[in-house]
């Protein structure tokens, strides 16, 4: 089933104004998430209501929090999420920095008391759009991913992204887990009985796990082992991947006094989580201009390389969003059937009109 | 053979100054370089000089070069190294971003018209010891690894280092490249004869290279094919490790207008290579102390993941040379008898005594 980017927009808006968001928050996540189906990041956008009325439920989730700035310096400021989802949060964390970066060359905004604030990639391109590199990493609250050597998970898939802006290409934007893969593809091999890519999935003796129902099992806290980091296993270098979890972390939370989640785990404490956001102004390093031509002249290249197999070009880092956007602006954002049953009990229950019921 | 750092910091000092460096230059670069051998970063150290001596015999070098401030705003700067050994350069930039840090809560330094400044880490390094978050990353001069589908070589291996402070804990320091491993990590497997990991090199139809001779002729240009991106192969997500890589290019190279090595290959153009510095001090975000304790409790639960095999305990980025350091600088740094015969060759044609005679 197709549905236009606008009415799911719609329909995402109804149910957090009815959760008691505030409506300019309201507004601000409903955007940020439709923005993630729309660019083809199926996992961030419409399909998180689910697990946001769960945390809702459970009182984790403060829906009426809105963000408040507890420092504000020169070029650096800290914000606090008041508990609440972390898409306004961010929204107003990126446009700080990037107004930092605007008047002096460089903004950092940490922020803390926050919850899943979405596709990271889409407040770096705020960066972009604006004409400013931007760096983006959040913690998160599921402990999926094993350290290398280790049994256990000890950190979550914990992204970076980075955007910068070029002028006859579209910006430069990368947009990433720490991890080989997320959660979600494991289960797509497991609705189609898949076997895995050795060096996905690791069991607590540190071997690979290819049965997809093992390896979920082991996720979902089945058994010993998890996720691999980018790498996969110690001979592909795996150490790196878990390096850069750790670096995420360090930026996003321990920074601005966020839960390490594995900790809290251990203590029974709530999570919160904490992002980081960087902007950097290329016109405090060179002429005006220069930098996205030359950034031009780069993406050029990388996408002119010869490739393995001529049916399979090399692309660019943002280029399969692009190609997403494109498509499903035109012809629609596709939602599973179960995920418009569950959307439609959403709304039930929130006390909002069902607006997916004709398909466009 | 081994020998005490102080003796190699000694003979490498004598050689840059018979080359030309300026004097503090000279004592810069040389620390910088023995500190890396002392850390076991053995392919970024006193082994470079051989390199050196080549780019300075063909004219790339400008041994005597002293590195300059082009522009110097509140928060950022940007410093050309006249092309110079990147060395001096970087320490004096990553010295000025910490400054503008603890002064302003964040400084970034971006250098350019450089060359190789050694192992990445040990300017990180400097910002943590000065209780600072530092980022540091670098472009190269040798093309190497292959986008993600493609066939040909199109980045270099672009490294990427982080540091943090702690408090009972050494700093947290990552310093990785954005291949899967280096080119000199292909070259000990050719020395043993031993087939390569799958996943390390692919040839230009996208397969992966086992034979490691065969390997190191690709390497050497002698076919399409290259260094995978970190990942390794299309389905464990080397589409990550060839993103990372690009936004280290941009962030060392296209931000301060160094060039693209891939582009300047194709045209016939030098190289000269850029570098980035960021600095962060925590305490614009929390109060004093309470990042470095965090830290050090992250730290300690990484340490103590329940292990795989009970014999390889779990570590944290920056333990390998923590423990290199301690025994080096006991037993001295061990050298391959085969480099020592081409430092005695580089003081010949240098001019300056030779102090590698008597191994410790």
């Amino acid at each position: 089933m197709r549905f236009p980017a606008a009415t799911l927009q719609a329909q995402t808006h109804a149910v957090l104004l009815a959760w008691g968001l505030q409506p300019d928050c309201a507004e601000t996540a409903a955007a940020a998430m439709i923005h993630a189906d729309v660019a083809g990041i199926d996992s961030h956008g419409i399909s998180m209501l689910p697990t946001y009325e769960m945390l809702r439920e459970r009182g984790d989730l403060v829906p009426a929090a809105r963000p408040s700035t507890v420092r504000d310096g020169t070029v650096t400021a800290l914000l606090d999420a008041g508990g609440g989802l972390g898409h306004p949060a961010a929204m107003a964390a990126m446009r700080l920095a990037a107004d930092k970066a605007s008047a002096h060359g460089v903004g950092v905004v940490s922020v803390r008391n926050s919850h899943h604030f979405g596709a990271a990639g889409q407040y770096a391109a705020v960066a972009a759009e604006r004409g400013l590199v931007g760096l983006v990493t959040t913690s998160a609250r599921s402990v999926s991913v094993v350290p290398t050597r280790g049994a256990l998970p000890r950190l979550s898939t914990n992204p970076i992204a980075f955007a910068a802006p070029a002028r006859r290409s579209g910006p430069f934007l990368l947009d990433m887990s720490t991890s080989t893969v997320a959660v979600n593809k494991v289960k797509v091999y497991g609705y189609d009985d898949r076997p895995l890519p050795s060096g996905w999935v690791l069991d607590g003796d540190g071997v690979p796990v290819r049965n997809p129902h093992e390896a979920l099992g082991i996720l979902l806290g089945a058994g010993a082992g998890g996720l691999t980091p980018l790498g996969g296993t110690a001979e592909l270098s795996s150490h790196k991947g878990y390096g850069l979890a750790v670096m995420v972390q360090i930026l996003s939370a321990t920074l601005c006094g966020a839960t390490f989640a594995a900790a809290a785990a251990g203590d029974g404490r709530p999570v919160d989580i904490g992002h980081f956001f960087l902007a950097i102004d290329p016109a405090a390093f060179r002429e005006d201009g220069r930098f996205e031509d030359d950034l031009d002249d780069l993406l050029d290249l990388l996408r002119a390389t010869p490739p393995a197999d001529p049916a399979q070009p090399v692309l660019v880092p943002g280029d399969p969003e692009a190609t997403a956007r494109d498509e499903r602006l035109r012809n629609g954002v596709p939602l599973s059937g179960v995920l418009v049953g569950q959307l439609r009990e959403i709304c039930g229950r929130a006390g909002t009109p069902f607006l997916l019921d004709a398909a466009s």
